[in-house]
């Protein structure tokens, strides 16, 4: 059909993804059955497997480049969320033909993530199939020093980082195809190239008691880190951080439902004791701001509340099975 | 649409797939952001990642519980193939719908031979999609110890695991729907339940100088070896290890078609310096024969010979770019 016809399994492997020598933790890396990695004794080994589908995960038609960069990006946001310092990653790759051009877009995509966070390739598949991707990354944690969800207590602060809405209000931007200008490029490339909040999640390993990303919306995972720990959760909407970007093209509660509502943010939702919440921001060393937005309760649920009074939310999040896929049609 | 309507990601994952508790090396399991896993301070990781797509790796209508068998068990022979022993695992499962009882034959079939195995399921993620199916096992060997395909030099012999072809050889009994008989259901139970050659690889840690497993045929993973050890090989199609069950099936010609090019078989292959060669039947302590195939020469590429003569062979293997999906249709 097109010059890259009868580019193989093997060829792609060899062209793309293979690296020329072992690196970091990789002692036999692509070409053989399996890879064979070193272990760091003192440690314990994090993790993380994420599975990102067309049309489901990102939009259809979304550029290879960016397809690879959140393959690993969603991977790392969960080893940021453990604490845990990222060291290699295994892929599997479906794909519906070897396009030549399409792979080498996904593999730029993929390395620029992979070596600015030191993840090497370990390994991995590539089959045909329907356009799905697959990453395991694994990555490294002093022992007991991970963070989990269930460590929250009543009275802890509740924190968050960056600008939660983002991914989702730059989602409706592409989907409208909103025209171009300073607000909606960026909240496109929120949406295209979540940041993971490494740094922070290791500044975290000593200062929070639990910690998760948010990838299907701040509420949605708010009531898993409660669930997890056995307590509820009270939070104030008008200590949300504001986005200047999305209140130019957003009404006000547009913004409110994208912040609480919004997946694919995959930024680090994270509790703290009412001790240390006043000097936390001191202690952090990453770039990201860390907002608070509410309190652990020993009630059950999440309840929100703005102008001091009960804040009903209308939506609240996303389940890949118990909802249509997000993507096609969005109502903003 | 059915009574499961509704069921979502994390009631699937938690119905079908937490464990009550943490085992083996898996410290946190299913249910936050990663896994924490321990390591063994004197032994090395291994680790290896396959996927299997609906329609490409198995039949449409293939049971749930044989693609759950098969998800593992392909992922556990290329641990055998390193000689590695199995710890745990991660599972990334699309699934186009919460069908509950399909579910619950995939988990069946996966635990099935986890339990097996002794692998625990650390982690891993359900999302909607086309059926894709993505496990990575990783298992421990001891520091220096492992098995690469690269070690064969001239003069070793290249030995083979259990009987090459049966597994081709069922795939065509499936999709003919050949009549049941011993000989069509011992060789359909061939292809949908592959052995992982654990134990046998376990033994060849000290006798191999070269091993992988047969995914995509003899001849094809041969050439495999041969290129990663930088020689060639002969192999003597006389002694290639008869099949009662497809004697009885197909003619001669298709018996050795199957055998040199068949699939799906997941034996080992292997090579063995000349002077250990005689003695290896009483050095291995596993259920499965090995029979000695061929040698390996200096020249390049691999040969066949048959009845003292160079034989051509017709078909060498699959490869998921470069050919159509066997599955449909396929020729005998």
């Amino acid at each position: 059909m097109s010059q890259v016809m009868g580019l193989g399994e093997f060829d792609i492997i060899a062209r793309y993804f293979a690296t020329p020598r072992p690196q970091g933790d990789v002692l036999l890396g692509i070409g053989d059955d399996a890879a064979v990695l070193k272990v760091r004794a003192d440690r314990k080994l994090v993790v993380a497997m994420d599975t990102i589908v067309d049309g489901v995960h990102f939009p259809i038609g979304t550029a290879a480049t960016d397809i690879g960069y959140r393959a690993l990006a969603v991977n790392l946001s969960d080893l940021a969320a453990m604490g845990a310092e990222p060291s290699w990653m295994t892929l599997s790759l479906a794909l519906r033909e070897a396009n030549e051009a399409w792979i080498a877009g996904f593999a730029a995509g993929l390395f620029e993530i992979a070596d600015r966070f030191n993840v090497t390739l370990a390994g991995g598949d590539t089959v045909k199939g329907p356009l799905v991707i697959t990453v395991q990354v694994a990555g490294w944690i002093e022992s007991d020093r991970w963070l989990a969800r269930s460590g929250a207590r009543p009275g802890d602060r509740i924190f968050v980082s960056g600008v939660p809405g983002e991914a989702a209000a730059g989602l409706v931007a592409i989907q409208k195809q909103l025209p171009g200008s300073a607000a909606a490029d960026y909240l496109r490339q929120r949406f295209l190239r979540p940041e993971p909040r490494v740094a922070l999640g290791r500044d975290l390993r000593t200062l929070a008691s639990a910690a998760m990303d948010i990838s299907d919306g701040l509420l949605t995972d708010l009531g898993k880190l409660c669930a997890a720990s056995g307590y509820g959760a009270r939070i104030d909407i008008d200590e949300l951080p504001h986005s200047e970007a999305m209140s130019q093209l957003f009404d006000a509660a547009s913004c409110v439902e994208y912040a609480l509502g919004g997946g694919d943010d995959y930024e680090l939702l994270f509790t703290v004791p009412e001790s240390q919440a006043a000097q936390l921001s001191r202690q952090l060393t990453g770039q990201v701001a860390c907002r608070q937005i509410g309190v652990i309760t020993d009630a059950a649920g999440v309840e929100c509340w703005k102008d001091r009074r009960p804040y009903a939310v209308q939506r609240t999040g996303y389940d890949h099975f118990a909802n249509e896929p997000p993507y096609d049609p969005v109502e903003p």
